[in-house]
């Protein structure tokens, strides 16, 4: 990808956002996958070949896979209830944020992603919705769902559903965090299983990537929310994932603020508010403090700023910068993972494989390179890699309906991104 | 349109159709109408870009036409209960004909319609579906759903939602059969307001081709269903439509059969079921008989037939013989007006002016030439004067929100299906 082609500025983003939004009317849309031209093809595409598949499925629901497009579509589901920073603006205004991600899943996972923003009010009718939509998608993406509703839906899709639910919030965070962290524990040498970790923000965000460090097996947890540290027993500002959460961190039972949680840290991760994080923080942690400010589009610390202060590894979500934490490194290839296995559902060995293979992706790891940039990295490559590692673990761990050779699922990948590249220039 | 491509029998349709179908696994996709290649574009369709429209839209829900693909995105909402002639066969079998059916409206209409087949048990669950999905498309269109779900789903629907309902089955045939009869109408010099006509069929095809009939004017037309003949008090296999049909139709009052009802008839059209009529019907019909046999895909009786029967005009569903009535020549082109001038709603007048656009597209017109085929005819320029017209009649019936000149609506919709087919190609 190319570094620019136009003023990375705040004004003049905004004015070309509004031109281009406005002259394409959107930037998603429909495209046969075969062409039209004879009366042979109207009789094979539409009637009455096009009755034939439905006989097929009728007898063998499976079959939907091999005649249709589901086993390649996904749903980007979404209330409107916390979209981006903007908070709880509803669907009707969420609607160019979810065409925006059905862009990035077909770009970089060639996925074709509905964007289904919403009315509903309440879990109980966006389960409603997703299980009247299931025979149309092969998976589902929750996107921009307030906390604690998120957790909710997602436990009961998972349950409810037939098909593979992912929260990228919460687990393609997680991963690309993960991801993160593991470069940079090996750059100072630190075991991430014994390391102090703080993770300041309890919503989707911080969840995830608490859980996925503790699937990766760190022992020396301690998370922060606006009430202080979580410890096992807290009253105030509770959810059952906190309480959950609360079971396997904090062993120590410490009680107080984010700022007594640093004290000899190893690593303070933020998933919170803008300007959350201090130099006196830094400046508190142990040796090689890493600092991760994660909360997007203002980070609790610039980059620049948290260098400055002291911490030997920074990252942000901040472009034009050094680490760039960005799901759009793991979100694609993990669904072209899944989808390609048919993966019933998503496990944790799928998000640390995943983590791994994108950790693993730098070849030049340094301490201003912990995690690909677009600009400098072959991301075509990377998401392969990503959605090889999650076909492999889904097998592994015998959620996959479909066996395929992880190194045909890379090979594919590369395939299909490169020949959406080809159709995008067409199409452009 | 080329003639073929390949053998059109049964068979080898069948094996093409299945072959096509898991081969492209489905036939549409979704692509971006923009190109993602630098970090600028990242930032422009992404964040922090995309967070600008839903801040104008949130203001004005009005602008989500501006900044997003809704204003050209459809669904086609389909229970899977009456799959064309495969009857209740449910959402998952359901899904490739909808499918096709959306790269139809592509093909033809440069329409995104999103295919939604949906697990859904009556007609509440449906409008539950539809409202919530409602934030996401400018308009549905109702696809195979079973009678007489179908009409209350449509009623509560147009009632209870801000954007145009369509139900082909029955609007899109009404028009297609109402052009096919003016010109017929024309050849055998009779007036459709005078003309004895006889509708055997009271689904939803047969319900949509009498009620554009009537809004055209005719004053002596007669009903039949499995019952025989529909008359005013009827009380066996009755439903709310039917009863309004019936003030307006059978002002004799006769009662009886269908054999009954074809005395001295001008026209009779069948929207029943395959061989439901017979040679001595034909023969017992008026000077200059039509007949439109319209059954799909198995007609009441072959063109062939009942041009040997005495049919002075026929007209069947069946390709590789004349006067094929087929939506495919109505749906995008109506479609494509309704979104243009975004209407609100669907009327009788813009039915009727879609018709009326529609059979004045056959230049020659001729025994064998009352409508349009998709070899001789030119497909584009006939959408596009359909697409003008439901535009045209919209601004002049008041139910549409943005004003635009029927010729551009002409000009930009010949424009977007030639721009298509060269998409289509790259694509494929």
């Amino acid at each position: 990808m190319k570094r620019n082609a136009m003023k990375l500025g705040g004004r003049s983003i905004e004015k070309a956002a509004l031109s281009e939004f406005s002259k394409h009317k959107g930037v998603i849309q429909i495209v046969g996958k075969v062409r039209v031209k004879t009366l042979g093809d109207l009789a094979t595409y539409y009637t009455p070949g096009v009755s034939y598949p439905p006989l097929r499925i009728r007898e063998d629901k499976a079959l939907t896979y091999e005649y249709t497009g589901k086993g390649n579509r996904i749903g980007i589901l979404s209330d409107g209830s916390r979209i981006l920073g903007l908070g709880n603006i509803g669907p009707d205004a969420g609607l160019p944020v979810m065409e925006g991600k059905s862009l990035l899943f077909k770009k970089f996972g060639d996925i074709d992603a509905l964007p289904l923003p919403i009315n509903a009010h309440g879990v109980d009718e966006m389960v409603s919705f997703a299980k009247a939509i299931e025979p149309v998608i092969g998976g589902i993406n929750i996107e921009d769902v307030s906390s604690p509703n998120c957790f909710t839906l997602y436990d009961r899709l998972q349950k409810e559903l037939g098909i593979p639910v992912f929260h990228d919030d919460r687990h393609g965070t997680g991963v690309v965090a993960d991801a993160a962290l593991r470069n940079a524990m090996k750059l100072v040498k630190k075991d991430v299983r014994k390391a102090k970790i703080v993770i300041n923000g309890l919503g989707s965000a911080g969840i995830g990537v608490a859980e996925i460090i503790l699937a990766a097996g760190s022992r020396n947890l301690v998370m922060c929310d606006t009430r202080g540290i979580l410890y096992k027993g807290r009253r105030d500002n509770m959810n059952g994932l906190k309480q959950r959460i609360a079971e396997h961190t904090n062993h120590n039972g410490m009680k107080g603020q984010l700022q007594d949680a640093v004290k000899d840290a190893d690593v303070l991760i933020g998933l919170s508010v803008p300007g959350a994080f201090k130099s006196s923080f830094i400046k508190a942690m142990a040796d090689k403090p890493i600092v991760f400010a994660l909360c997007n589009p203002y980070p609790e610390m610039r980059y620049d700023e948290a260098r400055k202060a002291g911490a030997y590894i920074a990252a942000t979500g901040e472009s034009g910068v050094p680490n760039q934490v960005n799901n759009m490194l793991a979100f694609p290839g993990i669904f072209r993972g899944i989808l390609d296995v048919r993966a019933r559902k998503i496990n944790p060995t799928m998000l640390l494989e995943a983590s791994r293979a994108l950790a693993h992706s730098v070849k030049r790891r340094a301490r201003e390179h912990i995690i690909p940039n677009f600009v400098d990295d072959d991301i075509i490559s990377i998401t392969a890699d990503i959605a090889a590692a999650v076909a492999g673990a889904a097998i592994k761990t015998g959620v996959a309906r479909r066996k395929m050779d992880p190194d045909r699922v890379r090979r594919d990948t590369k395939e299909r991104l490169e020949r959406y590249s080809r159709l995008e220039k067409a199409a452009t």
